[in-house]
């Protein structure tokens, strides 16, 4: 993917570096010339496992397609424009979303990056390693932040806030607060056959209670609450469970909302004796609102909605960077799935109206 | 470990040969001489994830110790005496457990078995294969079985039977019937951040739901179900499940109350769609009563005891093999895990109850 996207680069004339995390970046025009800073792009080419086409990729390729239409049209930019392919925005290995951004903002810090293990137990240093990538190079990376003068992140929608409303694009303002939590629960190894039930401590009855604390929790609070990981172990069929792991992705309206179903959580699964652990916390992020604004009048009758889902536009934009999001209709609202879909003219309309906006971005000197 | 029982067996000059199946034999005496068949002792030298280093071996060890202890008694057996090293008893890979005497007893076909899957898809033929053995041979195998006369298997307890009657020692009467289940639970994918809670169809939440209705039928009728290994898919953090798979291990006293309460689970989880698929059964296994009597005579003060742990003795004795086993204390009854334990003492026990049971089965032409 990573090279997919230096040879569309390349096949268009852009400067392509990489920061200190290895996000990619295309320039059309100097990004260090002078101020004002450039005008953003791009999304994602990651994604989560067995997910779709479009989580991630509509965003970069309809930045290239954007270009493009503005290169065809004669368009000459005033200020440079970039495209970016952030790396790890699933977490999908290491279980930290939007590893990318959050490397260069300083959210995430280096050490804790290096020491992520995945499923096999490999750290993410060894895998960068392995992929010809220095782990000692990671860090914050405010020179490539300071080339960001906005940041326009166009995705696929993941609900059906558009086809209820009827319209292909909509103009993203705000991002509901998630995070991510481990739950552990403890157990002890027995044999399955001989062990009374009364002897039993079986990790994998408290993770099934935590299961549905979590849902009851989302119910009871109005969130989104899921369990979509579980490791246990030893695992085999004939023996009871020692310990077994659960990672919680919860989401809400508002922080107290997301608050009280994480400790209604930790409260009922406290039975089981499992403890949650905090992995990963995004606060609500709201859009520029002066960024949101000038793009609904540019995009005609395009809906203003916020999201559940996490992006890296969120990241830059509790970093400072004055950032939001496009929309694309989703037929099924259905993603993080083989069957997400948009269809081509709906497609169209958001590199369209992405090209609008970029080019009024980077049209005048503001 | 096979090299390691290779050498021990070489090293007391008996004979090994291998079955259509890869388990070992190795004779003191020469098996196919004449009738009356020979008497067999041994066990398995597999073991489950993360298990302990008594459950299987302490039967292989036993059995050569006993050898040793008549041989240096000076005993000349009147019958061939054999240890046995039965391969993949726990089924901790390919799921079937006891398949080394289910596939010479005619119970796992050839088919079936070069079929089945390990977690990576990697089948069992493949396996076999790149351990240099031929997946062609597997089958039945009269031949090896026609050599066995008796089959007696000395096992640590698995439970608290020897320390509630305070012996070191005791004789295996019957096994409970138990088999393993499939539970298949559906499920839709979609993002967690932005599917709302009535829109899911999370297979995640049925599983939890067939672990805890597992639990509930167990204690309704008064045997044991056990869930100890789930694959859910696609298994990440952020996306609802499209599907879950969970195996039940069951056991009961008696075949009635296991059937009601694989029926009981059955129709629970019918309500999240989930299927439950029969992957393998043990019917109630008694074994030889003139056998039994015999050992309970020569075993001063042991209890006759029943298991709800299969065993590969249980195998053979529903192939018509007269068959029964030696439990060794436990003291703590914890099995499957590393802290299973049994003391020197009662091991030289079992050693001196198994040489007493061979001498008296081989010394004498019955």
């Amino acid at each position: 993917m990573r090279e997919w996207f230096s040879g569309e680069c390349a096949a268009r004339g852009l400067d392509l570096t990489e920061d200190r995390m290895g996000n990619q970046w295309a320039w059309w025009g100097d990004p260090d010339s002078s101020a004002p800073a450039g005008i953003v792009t791009g999304s994602h080419l990651d994604s989560v496992p067995d997910g779709g086409a479009f989580d991630g990729p509509l965003g970069v390729v309809s930045a290239l397609l954007a270009i493009d239409r503005l290169k065809s049209d004669g368009f000459a930019p005033l200020r440079p424009i970039g495209v970016v392919n952030f790396v790890d925005e699933e977490g999908a290995r290491f279980g930290v979303s939007c590893a990318g951004s959050r490397m260069i903002t300083g959210v995430l810090s280096p050490d804790r990056a290096r020491a992520l293990q995945d499923a096999d137990g490999i750290t993410m240093a060894e895998a960068m390693r392995a992929a010809g990538w220095r782990p000692e190079r990671l860090g914050p990376d405010p020179e490539a932040l300071s080339r960001v003068g906005s940041f326009i992140e166009l995705h696929i929608e993941q609900g059906r806030g558009l086809i209820d409303s009827g319209r292909a694009v909509g103009v993203g303002n705000a991002i509901w607060p998630h995070g991510r939590w481990r739950i552990d629960i403890p157990g002890e190894a027995n044999h399955a056959g001989t062990t009374r039930l009364s002897d039993r401590r079986d990790a994998v009855i408290g993770c099934a209670r935590a299961v549905l604390a979590a849902r009851a929790a989302a119910e009871t609070h109005g969130g989104l609450a899921t369990i979509g990981k579980i490791n246990i172990q030893p695992g085999g069929v004939n023996a009871i469970a020692s310990s077994a792991t659960a990672w919680l992705d919860a989401r809400a309206a508002d922080e107290p909302a997301l608050r009280a179903i994480v400790a209604h959580i930790e409260k009922d699964v406290a039975n089981s004796g499992a403890v949650v652990t905090e992995e990963s916390w995004t606060p609500q992020t709201g859009f520029d609102s002066v960024l949101i604004s000038r793009m609904a009048s540019l995009i005609d009758g395009a809906p203003v909605m916020g999201t559940g889902a996490g992006h890296d536009a969120g990241i830059l934009a509790n970093a400072g960077v004055p950032a939001a999001m496009i929309f694309v209709r989703n037929p099924t609202g259905v993603s993080h799935s083989p069957s997400e879909w948009a269809e081509p003219e709906d497609c169209l309309a958001g590199v369209a109206a992405l090209a609008a906006v970029l080019a009024d971005l980077a049209g005048v000197q503001r």
